[in-house]
């Protein structure tokens, strides 16, 4: 074997138990007691995860006047750091261009700059007939198996009704998946315009601009086009108990519907935006931070799997020359947090050490599932002979204050400072190699690959 | 007195007892015994329950080629004879034109032509700057105190969800209601379309071209944006279990959220598309039949108060040179069945004969509540002092088997023929005057009066 | 007439008009405009509603050493001057004897004292082959078609399962209804001994001893019992959401199954017996007070018709002399409460004033439900041509601070101490006779009859 | 290493990929690629599972004057031909005796015959203080980590609610599973003798007599009890839709609640027992066979993990000779179906082939969850390093159809008859030996170990 890991508590979906894994080729080759190999890393005591698969990021993204200040090389060494082997990004197509144009510009940023395995995901924002006849069954022969479609941003990014239905039965001919962003685009810009015009520019305005029931009305409105179109359907960023009930009851009909969170709507509440001066605007987001009576709904939707998948959102803006171009308008504050490098650590503390679920369960979470969904199982996301050995040695006796100088964002911020958790990830493997280890990035710029996608299987 | 009913079983939506009915001036003035009056109307062994009120009928309705076939005339004579005292009607909006000029056109088709006492609803379709910041209070004013908006066809009655918010938010200013027709204009259109252009031209298309999911997407739509509004809402003919489900969880949430469902959708289902020939078309109906197991969930709604109102519909086309329009083609038949004559024996027989609900809950669902939510009560639909004397006599050992020949509809079939009900109106008064005797009618046109209404309250 | 109640606004379940009463022999005679009569009661700007009904009392009943501080006369002449006219209390069998000795016990303490009208319920503890062969027959032929089981208090008054279901099938034949108290007893039973037993007897261990899933499980299984048997069911006093849910579901599946709560669990909560001292005793009620969600859940379940009753569960005990047993051991308390008086007043202070309902919805809770649900209508909880006229003149706009001294129970405190609340009976008739004028009890020890109840027909 | 199995597809409750299992001492020693070893199994083409658990087995069990007809020889045989290598029998308490004497007797039959590894729980039916203070730690202590407790059988099995209440604190206490047969038992017993009283003796009158309500009355109790101790719950044999439902609330209010169907609720439904003769007489089983669409909820039941296993009740009893003790009284058929044999293939083919659910959850219902929940796991149940080599080969393409003649079950009789499916187990290995070949028992008597559990963890 190139690599053995040896002696550690080997964590996958469904198993624990204490193995040595064996490396060859950028691959599991073995798992088994006794294994020897070139490289031999002592797991003793610590626990072994698969990598953290995080399907939702926007590194370098442009919003307004502000790209998100992490690019292709620091949001995946973050990622690294915090235990995420592999991201899958977006490619937002441009109203009266093509989405070919849309993913050769974002592979053109990720190609040999990204540190760990990346996938994109393609947003589909003027869904043309070639857009419908022939580019998704391109793409997806290609690799890119999930399509994003958004229900806000009139203008911008939203498409119809009619557009997001034949978007659907197109995926399901083609046995590929739609994410979609629910919140009703018309409703909340409707109410954004009203509040401006009334002088209420601050940034608790923005939570109140968007309402949990506007996005839970988008979210039923999306899975009742879904099933009418039997094809599965995938919502990002479930924020609220209302959203997560519409995922809930279409679950229960028994229709192909998931909902994924993000770690930022597990952990603070729209009392943020009532910080003093503009220090609200570091926790604006879209869908905006909710309640804590949703926090607590999206755990249990977690524990007792409504909700499938915790990914980030990760969208990282700087306080100092981003954020504070909202100064005087709430809706000109760039829309993001920060999120790609502390979302492994915080779901185990806060999810097993807490006693909310299992840490296979937490496995499933932040890795197997994200892989299984978006087809990248059984390469990623779990342990197995034949899988990738993208891999995290993590220590659960280690206890970590979360601080914006030791994270390796590039962002002015965390909205996290001075968390502590006991368990911290203390190696990352990418295929084999480990590119972190003891907090300090040890891999390469270009090292990681895109990732071509199965069909949806589930 | 003028007039007396003696001795009879007053109804009403709580209390059922033996009174004499005092009227005056064509009010209710006096309940007692032993009452004495010009004219004396004995009603021992009958029930005295509330006239109906129908508040959803389509009289003379222009609908593509075809005019449904009763008008103000007919039609009211059909309601009065069948022992209904009220109806809503509708004026609809052109694109282009104001709602004054709507109204005024249906006003002149019906006044001095009603044998009954009718309101109008107005239908927004084009939610101008002028409808919502003036006409719309001037109607409020002017006793049109609901409006309807379509959430189904496109280009032609459906506004915008932006539009459906800001005319939401408008009605709860003024203390009006949003009636709406809820299904999934795009959704339907493409449907419609593809199914056509492959060949599929029989009725049972137009079933399958409106799923059942369309409903209920575009149910829970409305209830959303009523929810952000804060305003109430009266969702009409309510058809499905899906959509049945989103009013009650609505209404679970306490929202001001109110069902209607109509006879038709009580008693017939999605089979009759498949009935030979063109004899399908005669249950073309927007939205279209539904399964038996619909049925039951809509009598079950009514039961446990999901739903609080049943109404007709009435929209009646001759199947020789209207519904045969549709021949090659199910989007040109004329959609709409005939009821409004019919629906308070049928209700009463399969409703509290049946067992289903008690004597007092039907006289709600037929008059006390929909008299109630469109600002009719204490007007109409119960028996009290200074109540309209708007009363029915119905002898309820009576059987009458359904037939086109008996009716007094203007329409060449009868979707019942052959029913068998037991229980039936014998006599009718609007405003203290007899207006059907034994099933003659004894009315005047024009008699019937508009209605200003009250602003909504509950 | 003999009386007339001029230019009131009478108010019943399901309407509210202005008309004059006219009252002959006892009954309301005539519903009208401008009626003349021996006495005339002018009512105007005053509400006319039937009287109360209160179906949950324990007057003079032995518990323990202690005997519930109001008697007959006493209580009937406070629920009097509370706006209740009619109350229905209970004859408890004792184990060894029969139905019939326990009947002619209470009768024996009611007849000629109670100054209103009265029936009894007949609980069962011993359900020997006599009880259920011959007894319950016998009892429903002279009016007595209600029977109350206990799941709680075994060796007492629990019964068995068996023959709780035996139960249950013998007032299905008969027509009767079995009213359940619903906790489970023998775990109920078991904690209190064990935290007698650690030395835990403060007031707070009463509560604690009696979990809300021990009501919530007795529940249940009297429902699930009540189907098996095809039987409706009356489960008196529902303290909690989780019993609430039980009685939903039961609804929910259309079993003839009906909920009550009482006014104590609408206002307090487990915190009251964290009060210093003994002050907790004042509260100790079976089942024990509930955290302040379950209030609210209440209050919703009567809202929605998820509850139908609101009574009170009288049984008032000095805090001197009797609640004071309990000084060293919660278990001796004297278990109960006053409300007899305050009912009325409070649920439409709480409940209309403050929104939660309507004035017609007020008056089906306290009055129309009760009476229906157990055999009393239409005789009494309405006002209609036939009815007794048991009245209540109300002012709604008179404001009373709730205060022991001025209140007519014979009692030493009011749990509603300093409680304001906006309206009040400013007059009761019994039978049309004036008992209570602004306050102060007119009406004759006595006056009251015993009354046959229908037979069970929801 | 001792045995190699090569190339077959290795399947987990999360996991499939292909890889090589190295097997040295009885346990998985290696999983890899190329694994050499002294014997060398060829699974190419095949699955290789974990071997089946079923946690629901009563061999050789005395019920009336019948004993089931397998004994722990064959029983246990079929069941190693049938791909499961673990049951879970029970040693039941007599009243007046002892648990120690209960598993003595039943260790005796065990031990030195069964054919693959085998654990016991101990049915209390005699709650005495001995048992609740001594000899339930002392069974902890000893591996016996589950005892069964009946709400059915009063004056044989029964225990009262305080006894349940006891028993279920002291589980909590100790760290062990309280299981739970729930049926009221006595409403059944009142309408099994009324019905026998009646001269309703034929085996339709089984069903009739234990009504699904009765069943989830008993669940529905058992769980309110067991949150009340909060004590974790296993419900055996969940049978119908309205015993699921209380399972289902019980784990949406997160209580630690659990639920097991049998293979034979899955497949059969009332209508056998109205086949001819005494025919339906095979199909007696306690609780009975519902209806068809309860079989389709408790399908929806597993996929939706409202259900965590299958196991079999298995308990057959021979046509002739015993079943038919019943002829002239269906409460003298000796109740029980046989399936150990057939639970893996037929929750395969009608769960994975029929697109159910995945072949993970399958493994996570027949192996991984009763390995987990009875304190078996990582022994049992799984596919790691470390575990059992307890494993089954199957031949996913294998078409086979049930027929008596060819099962090892010791029973004049198939319930499965006929049915054909694809996927059969074609080897099975008990740690690490081959104890069936191709439908042939290798194995050997004795071979079989006693299973020392772990305590109760999830």
């Amino acid at each position: 074997m190139d690599t053995v890991i040896r002696n550690g508590t080997v964590v996958t979906a469904s198993d624990s138990y204490q193995a040595d894994l064996g490396i060859e080729g950028g691959k599991i080759r073995a798992v088994g007691k006794g294994l020897e190999g070139d490289e031999v890393i002592d797991a003793d005591g610590h626990y072994v995860f698969p990598g953290g698969v995080d399907v939702h990021t926007h590194l370098e993204l442009s919003v307004g006047g502000a790209v998100s200040s992490d690019d292709f090389v620091t949001g995946t060494i973050a990622a690294a750091c915090g235990g995420t082997t592999t991201i899958i990004d977006f490619a937002d197509q441009e109203r009266g261009h093509s989405l070919h144009e849309a993913l050769e510009a974002r592979l053109e940023r990720a190609e040999g700059r990204a540190v760990i395995d990346f996938g994109l995901h393609v947003s589909i924002t003027d869904a043309t007939e070639e857009v419908l006849e022939e580019e998704m069954a391109e793409l997806v022969d290609a690799g890119i198996t999930s399509f994003k479609l958004y229900l806000a941003y009139p203008g911008r990014y939203m498409i119809d009704d009619r557009s997001f239905f034949r978007v659907l039965l197109k995926t399901r001919e083609l046995g590929a998946l739609v994410l979609v962003h629910a919140e009703n685009g018309p409703v909340v810009d409707y109410l954004t315009n009203k509040y401006l015009s009334e002088g209420k520019t601050s940034p608790v305005w923005h939570a109140l601009s968007r309402p949990p029931e506007a996005e839970a009305e988008a979210t039923g409105r999306a899975l009742s086009l879904a099933a009418m179109a039997e094809a599965p359907i995938y919502v990002v960023h479930v924020t609220c108990a209302q959203s997560l009930e519409r995922v809930k009851e279409a679950r229960r009909r028994e229709w192909s519907a998931f909902g994924e969170t993000c770690t930022s709507y597990l952990f603070f509440s729209r009392q943020e935006y009532e910080r003093p001066g503009l220090e609200g605007s570091k926790y604006v987001v879209c869908p905006p931070l909710r309640e804590k009576a949703d926090q607590e709904a999206l755990w249990r939707g977690l524990v007792r799997n409504d909700l499938q998948v915790v990914s980030t959102d990760h969208c990282p803006f700087n306080f100092v020359g981003q954020k504070d171009l909202g100064r005087e308008n709430f809706s000109l504050i760039p829309g993001g947090m920060p999120g790609i490098e502390t979302r492994v650590p915080l779901i185990y503390h806060f999810g097993v050490n807490q006693g909310r679920f299992s840490i296979n369960r937490f496995v499933e979470l932040v890795a197997a599932n994200p892989a299984r969904l978006l087809g990248l199982a059984p390469q990623k996301g779990t342990i197995a002979v034949g899988a990738d050995a993208d891999l995290v040695v993590f220590d659960p006796g280690k206890e970590v204050t979360l601080r914006r100088e030791n994270l390796h964002t590039n962002v002015d911020y965390s909205p996290y400072e001075d968390v502590t958790v006991r368990g911290y990830p203390v190696r990352t493997l990418s295929r084999g190699k480990t590119v972190m280890l003891n907090g300090e990035f040890l891999g390469r710029e270009g090292d990681g690959r895109f990732l071509r996608r199965r069909r949806f299987l589930v």
